[in-house]
């Protein structure tokens, strides 16, 4: 795959780029479902995916799943758009609506708090303005190359 | 692709197919990752995934979202054994050990408790033995065709 | 207990009275803790408690319990300040930093986002604008005298 | 108050105290509040609580905080029946059935699994064997004296 030559790989024009923007082209997994990051920085990121209809379940309806990882990819890229490398120690996840193959989803993530090693990140995600889930991730900083 | 004449749509020889089986037949997003349905019956259920390279996030780990989706295939398997349709409400996963490409992931849904509409279920998610994820899962049972 | 003629009783000078002002007064668990209602409107509350030495737990801090009933009680009020009786169906809490017996709580709560009957409410709680722990409640709308 | 002579700083005559013991013997919120230890011992902890009519909400309901504080509670006496003392980092409640004034609540708590400092408890909270709520707690190890 020719995915090294894409956009992301060259320097962005406007806002500075930061260790999520390194950390986000060496995701396969967010790369290969064609998530787009929007932007990452100050704590913050926005990350987008369009469903294609492999990530459709047994409903009918997008996978739960898919829906988990873009919001997991968006909070993965809030917490590491500065200082130590930071990996999620687990996160909880509200469905409110269900979505289909086609609908382009959007996930928008902040940190909420923090305290020494540990954060709270909320992410929410849209589908044309609408809340499609509520995402909380609980961050934890480690060392690079240390367990968490 | 010719996943109509796999293995997985012929009858079992030992446990009865349950409305999970025909659930999971439709799920598009869990078949097209190689997810395996091991047992789905009373309440319970086994899928199996391995890791490829295209699960593997920034930091080198299988992407948090991919554990996730097994364990909420495994869940939605659990909780449409019987009766009526029931979708994830949502979810809390809790990540104790990271993965990498290769490894075989197994997730185990129980049922822990219900009241009405609203069950809870517990998914272990385990590598050679060893827990990688706790998810715990809100059910909410809907009639077919009506939102959650 | 001479709680009917306290000062929560009284109509206040300012904003609305909202049914949540009218379950507050008959909270007798939060009232009998002394936390007090500052404000709720708008699908918002603001609730304080001093920390007793009765909340106290055996490594010496807050007990969670008291910090996750304060946040509960202003999820409580906020998803209650308008239309149909709502209850909490979960929550989830993540503690950041402990208190001690003379502190003084308190928690912001705001709806997040709601679908249907379901809601997401965040509660942050704090002490002298430290943040203390953050809370996401999880309600649900019910018709009077109905279970959840 | 007489706390010090009642029956719970007596050693009991059956499975030996642990750390838990030690701690509930401090756990002056826990034990305000009538809560009863019944076992502790082996990474698991049994507690029940009565509850009173100042435990009761504006729904007329118990009030959830105190359906978590018992919970939270047992949590806590599981996670230190031995080893390094142990603190709540976070929890998860789902609340199924509502309770009220003179109802007994029991909560059951058992590790689930661990890994390095960090562990996954779940706590069941029944009245007369039907569940009532259902709590998970994730706990967090440290050196006496640090904070989590």
């Amino acid at each position: 795959m020719a995915r090294g030559d894409g956009a992301l790989d060259r320097p962005p024009p406007g806002p500075p780029r930061t260790a999520a923007h390194e950390m986000f082209a060496r995701d396969r997994a967010s790369r290969a479902l064609g998530i787009e990051l929007v932007s990452a920085a100050g704590g913050a990121a926005v990350a987008r995916m369009r469903v294609t209809a492999d990530m459709v379940n047994g409903h009918g309806m997008t996978h739960g799943g898919y829906v988990f990882l873009l919001a997991d990819t968006a909070f993965a890229l809030a917490c590491n758009t500065a200082g130590p490398v930071t990996v999620a120690a687990g996160a909880d996840i509200t469905f409110l609506r269900s979505t289909a193959a086609g609908d382009e989803l959007e996930a928008r993530a902040t940190e909420r708090a923090s305290s020494g090693r540990s954060g709270v990140y909320d992410v929410t995600v849209t589908r044309d303005g609408d809340v499609i889930a509520e995402f909380r991730g609980r961050s934890r900083a480690i060392s690079p190359g240390r367990p968490a």
